[in-house]
C-alpha cells in the first residue's frame, strides 16, 4: 500500500493508511481513464469507460466522506500496486496497431484495476466493521458494490462484443 | 502485462503474452510466499499461506501444459502489477510490529494478489475460449477456481480470526 509502515501500529492506523492507498489509487485511475476513453474504438467499451469515470468521481467523493467520518483529513499515500497497473495498460494504449485487439487488452486491463479495486474495498469494508465504523463500512460497500458490477459488464463485453470481433 | 506491446498483432499474440505475464507473476508469487509465511503469527493464516504456495506450484505446472498445448515454450515477461503488489507486502511485512495488525495487512495484500489473478485468469479463459483453445481454457479454468476459492479462504478469515484479534 506504499505508507510508511513504521507508522502503523494500530489497526485505526492500518485502515487509514488503507484509505489513503485507495484514495491514491482512484485519483491515478481517474487520469489513465481519459486516454483509455479515447484509445478505445468499440463503442460499447469506450461507453463502459465513460460510465466508469464517473462512477470513480463519485467514489472519491464517497472516501473524502469516510476521511471526514472518520475524523482525519482526506490524503493520499503512493501505491505501487495501482501504478504498475497503470503503467502496464499505458504500455499498451501506446504500441497495439489493430484496433480490435488493443480494445481486448484495453479491457483485461480495465479488470484488472477493477479487481484490485475490488480486493481493497473488501478489506477497508472487513476493516470498518471490526473497528465500529458501520457509517464507513457502508460508504465503502457502496463503492465496493460499483466496481464488482462494473466488472461484470467488462466480464460480458469480454464475452460477447470485443472478443468476438478480433478472432 | 509488462511485454513489448509492439509485438503484438494478433489476439493469438496477446494470449501468449497474457500467459507469460501469469507465468511471471506466479514465479514472483512462489518467491514471495516464504517471507509471508515466516511473518504471519495466526496459525490459520500461516495453513492458508502454505496452501496457497503448493497450489501456486501446482499452477505453474499447469501454465507450463497451456504453453506446450499452444505449442510455444515457457517463458516470462516482466508484469509491473505483480511487482508492485509483491512490492508493497514485503514493505509492510519488515515493518510493522504488532502481529496482530501485521497478520491483517498480510492477509490485505494476499486478496490483492488473488484478485489480480482472478483478473488474468478471467481474461486468459475469455481469450481461450475466442482462440478455439478449449483444452487450455479448461486448464486456465482450474488455475481462475483454485484462485477464486483461497480468495474465498482468505475472506473468512479476515471476517473472523484474524482481524477479530486486533480489535
Amino acid at each position: 500500500m506504499g505508507w510508511f509502515s513504521k507508522d502503523i501500529e494500530t489497526m485505526d492506523d492500518l485502515f487509514v493508511h488503507g484509505l489513503q492507498d485507495i484514495y491514491y489509487a482512484e485519483h491515478q485511475i481517474l487520469k489513465a481513464l481519459p486516454e483509455m476513453i479515447g484509445k478505445a474504438t468499440n463503442p460499447m467499451l469506450r461507453q463502459a469507460f465513460e460510465t466508469h469515470r464517473q462512477e470513480t468521481e463519485q467514489q472519491v467523493q464517497r472516501l473524502r466522506q469516510v476521511f471526514r467520518q472518520h475524523g482525519v483529513e482526506p490524503e493520499s499515500v503512493r501505491c505501487q500496486a495501482i501504478d504498475g497497473i497503470i503503467a502496464e495498460t499505458q504500455e499498451i494504449a501506446g504500441e497495439v496497431d489493430d484496433s480490435s485487439v488493443l480494445d481486448a487488452a484495453l479491457l483485461a486491463a480495465a479488470q484488472a484495476v477493477e479487481h484490485y479495486e475490488i480486493a481493497r474495498y473488501g478489506t477497508l469494508v472487513a476493516w470498518a466493521k471490526q473497528l465500529g465504523r458501520e457509517d464507513c463500512a457502508s460508504l465503502l460497500q457502496q463503492n465496493l458494490d460499483e466496481e464488482g458490477a462494473t466488472d461484470k459488464k467488462l466480464t460480458q463485453l469480454a464475452e460477447t462484443v470485443v472478443n468476438a470481433q478480433t478472432v
